[in-house]
């Protein structure tokens, strides 16, 4: 039973299919072959609009060159506090901008307001002394598990725009926004005021299957240049093209997103109903955020169930108490429904015992 | 016929069977999964040595990390002209190493020189004007399809130690270099007192299949997270480490570089028949370097045979009439035998018509 | 009547003779000058030890060079959420070292503890997701006006030795809280535990008087390139050393911090005589925050009094009534001692009016 | 007899009163205050258009803040493989430019031409693998004496446009050019197509005394930014201002300029009247390069002569003989005339004894 992360399960078999499809003669390279540019036409079908997209290896490449394109050096960058880009990605956005600030502010849920960006901005009286406002930054589906509703990101667009920000979105998790909200791809993109995306498939059954994909294409400009400097750009860049292509066929990422989410939902009743779960945050997409008897923790890790602790800062100031643990369990469209069945006859067992 | 490069080839279909065989079942993943722990032994094994390797997703990654290791940001690196590090990579070793000075040297056939160097080392009379001489680098096969002899590398890391610089190789096409020479792998790296490199296999067989090794294990202290920070570490690393293991396995990466520069030696062979067509450098691993009659060059293009013209500054002084053309030819494990035959006689055909 | 800052006041007269007695005749350049030089073992006098000393023209260089010289790109430098380093230098900090991440801890009145500083390590839970935890900084006197005592420095000291993290103290005001105190250098720097200082001068006297100062020397090994790459190493280098010379000889450094210590006290005094003027700081040297009603400033700025309103953020949640405002008073060496009497008189004016 | 460099002389009287004059009273700080507000006015005056004009303390900060408003992280710079801030800067342009490539191109006398630019940039053919062409920047007067034409100047502009580069012109010796010239400034600067340029007056007289002019003043947009951020903005900046005004005031930058050139003219006759010392370089400005027997260097240096000796790389294929020596003479405004005579006296008895 593995709940550690989206990660921890391989590559679709549709998507290693594509792979070996791919697999036959010569093709260009370092991203001017067929399949690359295939891909970007379908992410522009997928979008409703002709985008620039560029395909890289990971996820923290992906943010930090997306926030390169908006975010100079002398700029600031606000995001979440917990977000990916601001804690999780070791100084990795201060490599690729060249130095910006990447300011974490505090929210609710692991997101981020227009109130909690404007009082921010309002400190920023010192002139040049302070950073340039550059970028807003969100992830969606977030950190913390939920999602920005389309009329959220347009009220943070508005406050960008007025400061004449840019305005990113990390998605690593994107799917599982998209398939949470019942939302089209554009309505919580660039209809909502998003320049700039972190577009993840990895965890959602990819390889190595992340692009950084500009809905405002003025931006990507030089991007060509920004991906080559970032060590971003492979040679085979086929298999990239390749993955994406067949993530997006048939909506594949979709119906995987939901599968995900679908386990995800039915992991949080299972736990509720035991009485001694409690979840805190609601759990909009496939992460679920719970606290636990530190006693029930133990015997769920003796029995072999993999989830990861969590820091209970994320709560505030209510907190947990002494005898509890606060833990993250994260379900793929790949873990296994007997699991999940499993999983939580397990914790019914553990604490009718 | 496409002798371009030896990216435009694909997957050997050993690495692919692993990449497919790991996909089953979860996986820890960010580099601690078991593939990449036993990709490292591996390593070991074959340097005869136990090494630190790093898997990173390219080339230009693992140059600019390895010499982000080697070199601070007020420090010079001192490579060949032509080198991928100094010409190919768009700033990329000034973002990893934070603006260390990619010094280009001159020399004859794409290989530096201890004195060269030494001249260039003498140049550095401007105290703290100057940055301090951090790192000597060369690419082994080089990119001039020669190759460095252990005695010539060896007295390159004389040079370098007597200045307390560290010494890195560029091992893009490692394995041809190996193969060309007939040593073993340990002879022409840490015997000959390199102490990182860039062990490449992409271009030999791999899809992303590139490793950052050290053989002073010290200077691997903090590499963990410099790969992090480099957006190089790769969140399903288990396909990373299948690759390595395939690639290391049986010595595929052995067979599938002789069987590359074996396709070079017999092109050679073939072009020099042709008394048209000159290679004023030895050709040591699989790439071919050669002059040739602008027509033929017209009638091989228009027959549809892919490779690249080169700068003719690379001959230096002496250089090439109006009349010619400077090329490079590259031939890959998979480029099928009886293309090379068929371009011989294409050629043999255009010259006596 | 000002009170903006310190750094409105000019030179003192006796650093002023200095540089004009230091305008004859030629000079090595470039820090090779004897004033430099010896300005360098004045400082190892005046602090009991013999360190490194590098001129710089400002204490936003200095800060980010010295830090510079701690933390690696891949670093995290902890210190206060109001420390300068972290608020009002544009990302220098992180231009200098290169991407560090400069994490501001919540503290009161400008302070980090030990407690602070462990909850923030204990939550770099993520290995090299994480950056590494390299250095401690504190400001002394602090950014609000409060002062590190020898045990409190101490007591930091040994959490970063105990993480293997370096301690630098940015010592902006370093005279003031040396006079408020009533210690010797030492005590409050290498002897407490420090590594490294931003040692400031131009507050309390200077034209461009800024040092970095290294108690740990092995820390200065390459410092020479740092300043120099920084763009910091003037080429008339004899007259930031007769600078020095004269701020230190006869301790006119002292006198002058007494004498803005001093006057600090007595406005205190003053303003709490006033009964409408609140100071929820203590004001341990020559900074005052206040809280006064927004009539009184008004009638204030009316007035022609300078001074800079303040952030209530730092007075964290009590803050202020929605009448009043939060301010700071900056008195120099140079602040004419009848404007303080002049100011206290025209606010016991106002209050009884 | 001191000819090492115009940088050990002092501060010219009529600046040192200058600084005396600003030094009472308070003053608006970091950039604010009326000194340097005037000192952008007047040098609007000086170039006959409306500049925006910053001042730093550093000819090294000067050049590396101009460029990092050229040029991205991922371009590339084109200026003579002699050029100060290609070889003479430690790196700084590359710390300033978040990593830009600074390419030093061959070029006689210490200038580039338009042909070796266009031939450069011709090897640009790697698309995005090579950096992206940002600048061209020039020193003038060069770092060898020479000076460029306003057509020279004018030449290598229509080059820079045609690639949609922008033109830099380090002036840390501008005084001695526009002095040797006979033309105004305007004519080897914006009029000639130079977008930004790094004023220098240390060498001239200043103490430190160094601008960044910007003549499009769109590229100034966020300079406020980048110079604090680059840790060279200085809280007491009346005092770069005032120096600035009293440089400007009465022409004297020129008048020292003119000193400092026809001293160098007098040594020139006096050095060649020995027979003994050939000049293989013009001396259009205040700098001398000179070939003389290594027997005479050794009773120069025994009699007490300061000057440098220079690499004689810098002389091409020619370079000198095995008895030879190549050195630099600099002449400053401040250079007593007696001792150029002096020194002319000393070379003709060492050469006839």
């Amino acid at each position: 039973m593995n709940f550690a992360s989206d990660n921890v399960y391989g590559i679709h078999p549709r998507i290693l299919a594509a792979i070996e499809a791919a697999n036959k003669g010569t093709s260009a390279s370092y991203g001017y072959d067929d399949y690359s540019k295939r891909a970007e036409e379908k992410l522009s079908q997928l979008f409703e609009k002709e985008v620039r997209a560029f395909l890289v290896t990971s996820g923290t490449a992906a943010n930090g060159l997306a926030l390169s394109a908006l975010a100079p050096s002398y700029g600031a960058v606000l995001t979440h506090a917990e977000a990916h880009a601001a804690v999780d990605e070791c100084n990795s956005p201060e490599m690729f901008t060249g130095g910006a600030k990447i300011i974490g502010l505090h929210g609710v849920e692991g997101k981020i307001t227009p109130a909690v960006v404007e009082k921010t901005l309002k400190g920023f009286i010192r002139s040049e002394h302070d950073p340039k406002p550059a970028a807003l930054s969100i992830t969606n589906s977030t950190e913390l598990g939920r999602v920005y509703t389309p009329s959220e990101i347009k009220a943070l667009s508005a406050v960008a725009k007025s400061r004449k920000m840019k305005f990113h979105t990390d998605g690593a998790r994107f799917a599982n926004a998209v398939a949470s909200l019942g939302v089209k791809p554009a309505e919580i993109t660039w209809k909502a005021g998003i320049d700039v995306m972190s577009f993840g498939g990895t965890k959602n059954g990819g390889m190595l299957l992340e692009a950084v994909i500009f809905f405002d294409t003025a931006l990507a400009e030089d991007f060509l240049y920004r991906r080559m400097r970032g060590g971003q750009l492979v040679s085979k860049s086929r298999y990239l093209g390749a993955q994406m292509l067949a993530y997006l066929e048939g909506d594949l990422w979709l119906e995987n997103a939901r599968q995900a989410n679908g386990l995800a939902k039915r992991l949080v009743e299972g736990l509720k109903a035991s009485n001694r779960i409690r979840m805190p945050l609601p759990s909009d997409a496939n992460e679920i955020f719970a606290v636990m008897p530190k006693k029930l923790h133990d015997k769920l890790q003796a029995a072999g169930v993999h989830y990861h602790d969590w820091m209970p800062d994320t709560l505030g100031p209510k907190g947990i108490a002494e005898n509890e643990i606060f833990v993250r369990f994260v379900l793929s469209y790949a873990t296994p429904p007997e699991e999940v069945e499993r999983f939580i006859g397990l914790v019914k067992d553990l604490v009718s015992a």
